[in-house]
């Protein structure tokens, strides 16, 4: 008989519903593993549906249908009630239990329910890269146990996290990672490659979905920058996320501006990218918005960096076209050449991949 | 107190001295993962060391560099002592045992040892391609309860068999992987399209160990071949190794002829080749050893194809060069741009570290 894992999930937007979705469509992978997955409790901000033995899966779809409607879950008839994240810990009343973040939270309003979580031993996966990048020593207590699963939050489904946990555990040293992080940068930089105007490209992207609502808050890099603290904690690095250094694609005058009057200014940024652009490709390069994590060793202290960038155009980051995202791994064992992931960085259907993947990882691990 | 998990090593070439020297030097990454790796017998064709509680490292260490000479075990002082391999697996008195095979040896010698551990509860790792494309009733055997690992058979260290395994367990599905899946034939297919001969790059390949010793098993296609069946029976299908239709790099008439009269005819080759590399240039494409698995459906039957074939010069595989393993999937979920992982496809350190990372998986899951 397989093991019932209990799923406790915080958030029920787009990556929520897809791992609903997932979780009731892969029935026989779970079995296949020797578990059953069943959610016990669901929660938004507005409240939570809860079953203590199991919810019905017909319960959570509906929740998910009045979520993708706009509602929110203190409006579903069934088993809602309001109570706070830590609360909901209490339900499970067996250790096989795994706490799914899909939320991009703050840290603060998380911890509570988390700490509580691992003291009962519950696994932990995370979307959200807000709790790991805070403080190291959060990181610490979250990740320290090895019970937490994060794939989800660098490149979404493709392997990253467990390339990189490979490599370490088999002994291999990193030296290098260098990657574009965000689809959306990669869209812009091959777009300015192709010879579009900055401004244009970004007003664009803006009307076609592909960026935050306020295009600075993927412009600032600050989101690339989480991912990169992320890889190098993993890699042992003790630093925090204002010590990684990242270039903004907008000069800092601007980030006190109002969206409209931002949107409005746009057009002020393409004569600088356009001379970075054309720099690069007079000495034969290539410019991308490229993360350079440098893990440090005792002769060198590490270094994170990102912002638009130079590139050989026969480097993996050089032949990248449009928005995909790609993760190239320098190490001892793969030094000359590198070992390299690459495909779509974002999207719903993959972010929830990667939840499922950690949480039939962590299952099978205390099953 | 982390678990002791028992290995049976077959082979201690370059691959199995490498892993040998990596279950060393990784203690710690195995603590982190509750168990603790040690050899409980190490054999080759003429012998084995054997130590029914854990052999120590000093006598596994003096094994391997007695091989590194050109030895082999019968000829180690200690423990030697000669038997069946399955014999050996008699050996372990516990459950938690992992038996490894790093040799290239035919399926029949090795399958009555496979076959015993696996009732034994034991789990399964190899390197060697060829029981895994043997008869599709010894695949199911052996792959059938989850208990044989075999990321090291195809890109060596890269994360191949993992990532097709999650994408499986996380519900996409696979419309169609294209891959270049041998490190000598990409670099031939690469000196090709920079102006090289082909029986001079081929000449030249071999001179500096690059090719096996009669370059004919890698341009036959078998080698990719066997990777291909490995692949497409993870996904499912029920073909066996004549189903996969390969082109060889030679005319039939040469497999018949001796190895230095094949040598010495190698020229006759460059005038076809220089003309379909030709072909695929004017046509804006590159030539390629391409490896095509469509996995089938209800509609079509599976498909798996290996060749010299045209491609996309800003596809994956178009743009790739030199030696480097490529493998694109194309899925639901990556479907216009698909997930490739790119990288070293060759060599005993990335082979061995993919055999320890399945030896840690299924410890893991047997803990």
């Amino acid at each position: 008989m397989p093991t019932p894992i209990s799923i406790i999930q915080f958030g029920l937007g787009g990556v929520g519903r897809a791992l609903v979705q997932q979780v009731f469509a892969t029935r026989e992978a779970q079995a296949r593993h020797g578990i059953a997955l069943r959610y016990i409790a669901v929660a938004d901000s507005a409240g939570a549906i809860v079953g203590e033995r199991g919810l019905d899966e017909s319960i959570v779809e509906s929740a998910a249908r009045l979520k993708e409607r706009g509602g929110n879950l203190h409006e579903h008839e069934a088993g809602y009630f309001q109570q706070s994240l830590a609360a909901l810990i209490d339900l499970a009343g067996q250790p096989q239990t795994v706490v799914v973040d899909t939320t991009a939270a703050e840290a603060d309003s998380l911890l509570p329910a988390f700490d509580l979580a691992l003291s009962r031993g519950y696994a932990l996966v995370l979307a959200n890269k807000k709790p790991l990048t805070a403080s190291l020593e959060t990181w610490q207590r979250l990740t320290g146990e090895g019970r937490a699963g994060y794939e989800a939050t660098v490149g979404a489904g493709l392997p990253v996290i467990s390339t990189l946990r490979h490599l370490l555990d088999t002994g291999d040293e990193v030296h290098r990672i260098e990657g574009v992080l965000s689809g959306t940068l990669g869209y812009l930089m091959s777009e300015l490659q192709e010879g579009a105007a900055f401004g244009a490209a970004v007003r664009d992207a803006k009307a076609r979905g592909w960026t935050e609502p306020d295009p600075r808050d993927d412009l600032s890099g600050m989101d690339v920058a989480r991912k990169m603290l992320i890889l190098a904690r993993t890699l042992g690095y003790t630093g925090e996320l204002e010590d990684v250094s990242v270039t903004p694609l907008y000069p800092a005058s601007f980030a006190a501006l109002s969206l409209d009057d931002f949107m409005a200014r746009l057009d002020e940024l393409d004569v600088d990218l356009a001379a970075q652009r054309d720099e690069a490709h007079g000495a034969g390069q290539r410019l991308r918005y490229a993360a350079t994590i440098h893990p440090g060793n005792p002769d060198q202290p590490a270094q994170l960096r990102a912002g638009p960038t130079s590139v050989p155009t026969d480097s993996p980051l050089g032949a990248l076209r449009g928005p995909d995202n790609l993760l190239a791994f320098y190490t001892s064992r793969y030094a000359a050449r590198p070992l390299v992931v690459q495909g779509a960085g974002a999207g719903v259907e993959v972010t929830a991949s990667a939840l499922l993947g950690d949480i039939l990882r962590l299952a099978h691990e205390t099953r």
